[in-house]
């Protein structure tokens, strides 16, 4: 008999991935250039040059049974001391290669750090507005997701409401900046308050709670800043992060855990990881892919594409009236829907082929999301048919 | 805190990794030409050159943003459509795309396909000697694994202790053949035998047992044979297949499920894999090597060197008095221990730089399994070890 409960989330399908398949057909019956596909988070800048001919010198001058051979659990050695050597370089952190475990991506990474630091029947809290997947994550682990309430003034966090959500049962805190969807990148005073309230509740409850960040958008960060490192500001902290975004290479499933050299079980936490692999068959990510990144470890993609679309939109909603926090990262803005079902006005805006995604499956109401991770040309385009949008059903 | 369960599963560390390291700090004493390292089933020969080619084209001709975007959460769909029409063409079966999950390896595909059916609770019975790394794939679920006594005259199936194994709560058989670590080939008889035998079982009980066919080494069989296709014989049967020893891309993790399509539930029994790979975060192997692989979908690595090597060792091992099953295929043998202890046999043979794997943990006591995946010119080499150690310990 198929598995029941894996049967029951068929009906939690993602209304992102609904809407990306909407304005798919929708673009076949119209042309995919009239539909302003804001549904999706999927890079629109190539990778680099260099990973391209990186991986093309592997495939023709390294020996094909070292680079499509079997990759130790935790990842190649070599590639684990190369991710270590960059962060300590780029955030003056001292990981060593033990501390590094390679992972699909950031959500392996997520997956994997989760497991290793919760029990079934933990609880782990994170913010409004969040990655809907985080609730697969997290539930079937055996733990328990619990959403605080968002600030939704700054998108920053809404720290009353994190001491009410707060018991003797959480685990870990799970935090995403800079943040999808919202765009915001948390301050360092409001990463250092998270760091001493965790700190105060680790005291009294006599036990540790994690910070497990997860930070795929860490390099997309606006106005020539740089997004603050949460390790460098709490010990029980793990990072977990993606090449998806910063190289632009979502599909190659590439990523990492890298464990905080001062927190609890540092030594052994990606061993843990390992372990946690072995029951899913996973057994790391491919060898390739990890040599190929290694070869390009700090560089990034040509990013610059998503400050140029945030500007835009960003100077257009709130001309026609939304009201709408400036992002400070990612390829996401947030704004508020122009009636308090945000589920209704995304379907409205359909029919414009404004293709919006509700704030609902996000954790918080009445708010939208643009990925705008397209064309500038298209974002230009979708500026009038906003305008027309907001003026014909709301009256701005 | 640190999971305590994940941590407990660092104690049964896999004694052939053990085996492997030992060997290479070995190897940097003596030379690693004078270990004779039969621990490791690595691939020991290059992947083809049409792969290598093809992956360069799509590096050097194709989109970056295409080849390395998000795949499908269950495949490509084209790349499924490809596995699809390949196992039709050699197996006479009827797939579609849709009966096609696109997974991490044999490892992945396995791991999906034991938790979409089975439940907590749930028995799986697999027949020794069996692959060590079933347990944790099983018994990371929920479900439990039971492992049936061999058949220790042939390797085929017992199906005396299958019958005296069974219970109402078998919800899956696990099965690989060709065989890892006896080199056996199941025949059609034994396959056939355990299709009716399930298929009986089935309606007692009022349930699906499903066939759960482990096939990554399917290609490897000698003396001109092919290996019977296990989903012709049983309609509730998934295969569980990895590109890893027949394209030697062992690092690359790439593999799939193939549903039966006349299996309970098997129009979404693929959608159900990808709803277990949204909990581990794991969103389907990199595209660019379900790319690649679908290239070259047919074809295979120069596999004839493990039949050479098999030959040698076989002629060796009954010239020196061993008993030993010719194997059908795989690159392993497993001849009988020359004393009952085979932990104690292995031990001893490390004296002579013979690195051998006790078959305790394939769920067997007495035997020894050899990788001969191994240069030919080493193997070569080893027989006159393996002669002195039998005379020299056990007067052979």
């Amino acid at each position: 008999m198929i598995n029941e409960t894996y049967k029951a989330m068929l009906s939690g399908k993602s209304i992102i991935r609904e809407l990306s398949e909407y304005a798919t057909a929708r673009g076949k019956e119209i042309g995919y250039e009239n539909v302003f596909d804001y549904s999706l988070g999927n890079p629109s800048v190539p990778c680099t040059d260099h990973y391209t001919r990186g991986m093309i010198e592997l495939l023709e001058n390294e020996n094909p049974v070292t680079i499509h051979g079997y990759s130790p659990s935790l990842g190649i050695e070599q590639v684990r001391a190369t991710v270590a050597e960059s962060l300590n370089r780029r955030f003056g952190m001292d990981y060593e290669a033990k501390h590094i475990f390679m992972a699909s991506g950031a959500a392996g990474a997520l997956a994997h750090a989760l497991r290793a630091t919760t029990k079934p029947g933990d609880e782990v809290l994170t913010f409004a507005p969040c990655f809907p997947e985080y609730f697969p994550y997290v539930n079937t682990t055996g733990a328990v997701l619990r959403v605080v309430p968002a600030d939704v003034e700054s998108f920053q966090i809404n720290f009353d409401e994190l001491e009410k959500a707060f018991t003797p049962n959480v685990a870990a805190v799970l935090i995403n900046t800079p943040n999808n969807p919202s765009g915001a990148v948390y301050s360092e005073d409001t990463i250092q308050r998270l760091a001493d309230m965790l700190t105060d509740k680790q005291r009294e409850y006599g036990h540790d709670i994690f910070i497990i960040s997860d930070e795929p958008y860490r390099e997309i960060v606006f106005d020539g800043k740089t997004a603050p490192y949460v390790s460098r500001f709490y010990d029980n902290s793990v990072s977990c992060y993606s090449f998806s975004k910063s190289l632009s290479l979502p599909g190659e499933r590439i990523g990492y855990v890298a464990v905080n050299p001062r927190c609890t079980d540092a030594d052994i936490f990606a061993v843990i990881c390992g372990q946690i692999s072995r029951g899913i068959g996973h057994n790391c990510p491919p060898s390739s892919v990890q040599l190929g990144v290694a070869k390009v470890i700090d560089e990034v993609s040509d990013l610059s594409v998503y400050e140029t679309n945030m500007n835009l939109l960003y100077d257009a909603l709130t001309r026609i009236g939304f009201e709408v926090v400036r992002p400070g990262g990612t390829f996401y803005i947030f704004p508020k829907a122009l009636e308090p079902d945000a589920n209704a006005f995304c379907e409205k805006a359909k029919k414009y082929d404004l293709i919006l995604v509700p704030s609902n499956n996000f954790g918080c109401t009445g708010f939208f999301r643009m990925a705008y991770c397209i064309d500038t040309e298209k974002v230009k385009r979708s500026i009038p048919v906003l305008e027309r949008f907001a003026r014909e059903e709301y009256g701005l």
